[in-house]
């Protein structure tokens, strides 16, 4: 509520330090007691949850590993050997991965849409149920061998300029490997050209399952007051449709990093959202959020835990 | 060691992300072995310590605060109050505190040196006794009303550009106050002209004690293998002189931030160092410093427990 991060922006001020020293961490703590709506944001319960699919687009050759990697991978996870199991122990955060149908890759978009109304749908519904009102802060991160072509897909419907503007080497493709990711997109640009419009068919016919799933879960974090951390290129890609639905659609959202994926920064710029570091990663999985999490956990304790002048009897200016 | 930084790099490669795609938490973890001289680093023991002194240029009205703040502040350290305190909690770091003579001011730069040999060499020492080879990353950072001023006029006397360049408005002053702190800093460059090209006279003539022990504990952390985590413009100030002393005299030293001070991101680039996060932060006591704990706890969790593709069963390229 606006109260609450009015009520933070106050004891800020009172806090034993110059006022907006701390920079973007005391707006970090109005944003948690925004959208939490308290006075005193909580910290208690902080998930990451991965969401996995497979593409149909994959075979176009858009990607530098095989396919079948997006299985075994969630196999890593569940073995605690992948870097996002790393990030989260350090981050203090509860790590879930949710697999929607991975043995069943989406529709290639450059034939067909990714995912026909129900399949998105129950995409969208799968990443809504995921998120619970008992979580103080989530991240999204997200598995799935070529799904840097759905997601340069969804930004070029979105925002224009075409597969040239957004298409970035993924998980390292060569150039002719990225001549043919630029060419598929294109071309689902193309056959797709009258659902352009509707950011909800754009999810659907060019996106994937895990991207319709980050979308209905940060949906779902705005209807409980959890505030989102956002990931890289993927997930912005993923959740860009509801800042096209509603102006504030993702006034919940912070953006954790800029990726190295080369669209990432035109899109988080296109969605008017500032990202918190750059450290030249692009690996996926929720890292980038999950990295950011111990610099909100640092705003928190700051706003909670500091003096103010008057309690540590400090001269004022 | 080359050959521990080098172990790193390959390890790297073969765990289960695509290459490279850590970005700096890649770079950070073999900085890490470089410097502790371990294939796999550790970061068992974390340190933070916070030097405090007092500067007689505040007689020049530079600081937007009274002096007696740098004592009072102390206090607030000892007391938990202070924003270094809950940021250490955060980071798994212990935090200390060195006092340098606090209830005696340095000299005003504007009319004789700031400290004289014995006194200069006294704070240095300080720095360096306070650095024990048990620790395995160290966050500098200080407290000292107006030391942004003798900050300022170590960069200056460094890597020219006069007061203009390099001066800003520490915790806050108005208009006037720069005025008051150019004109002071111009004097001080004036005053001390014979003493600019050596650059441990410059330390002394327009430094402060705060200075001169994160200088003295830099050059420790070198000698015992300790990694050092930069805080903001005065520490980085502080520790130029390494750099002006020997070309590779900073290379244990990593940029956390680059703070909203006037002068810190030239200060930086000058020293061709990259900060790892721009937070608009400008508190000092080590606040950035201790905020990249994290990030680099991060990437040696990552380094050490992620599973490789043979481990895992995930395909390569």
């Amino acid at each position: 509520s606006d109260s609450a991060a009015d009520a933070v922006a106050r004891r800020q001020d009172t806090l034993t330090k110059p006022q907006g020293s701390l920079g973007r961490l005391e707006t970090i703590a109005a944003w948690l007691a925004r959208w939490q709506g308290r006075d005193m944001p909580k910290l208690d319960k902080v998930k990451v949850i991965v969401f996995a699919g497979s593409h149909g687009v994959t075979a176009q050759g858009v990607s530098a590993y095989p396919s079948e990697v997006t299985v075994q991978m969630v196999a890593n996870f569940a073995g605690g050997g992948a870097a996002i199991n790393q990030l989260a122990r350090i981050a203090g955060a509860e790590l879930a991965v949710i697999p929607l149908e991975i043995e069943r890759q989406t529709g290639d978009f450059t034939q067909e849409p990714a995912m026909d109304e129900a399949e998105f749908l129950a995409a969208v519904s799968a990443g809504y149920e995921a998120v619970g009102k008992d979580t103080d802060l989530i991240c999204f991160g997200e598995m799935g061998i070529g799904n840097t072509t759905p997601a340069a897909a969804i930004a070029a419907a979105l925002f224009g300029g075409g597969a040239e503007k957004w298409t970035g080497r993924g998980t390292g493709v060569d150039d002719a490997g990225l001549k043919r990711k630029m060419t598929a997109i294109d071309k689902g640009l193309a056959l797709h050209a009258v659902s352009l419009s509707d950011p909800l068919k754009v999810a659907a016919a060019l996106g994937g399952r895990e991207l319709a799933a980050i979308f209905g879960a940060t949906l779902a974090a705005r209807r409980h007051g959890v505030p989102v951390l956002l990931d890289g290129f993927v997930c912005t890609a993923a959740v860009a449709p509801l800042a096209r639905l509603h102006n504030a659609g993702l006034a919940h959202v912070l953006a954790a990093h800029v990726s190295a994926e080369a669209g990432h920064r035109a899109l988080l710029e296109a969605l008017e959202l500032k990202p918190l570091f750059d450290l030249g990663m692009r690996l996926g999985e929720g890292s980038g959020a999950c990295l950011a999490v111990n610099i909100v956990r640092s705003a928190l304790e700051c706003h909670t835990g500091m003096a103010s002048f008057a309690e540590a009897g400090v001269s004022e200016k």
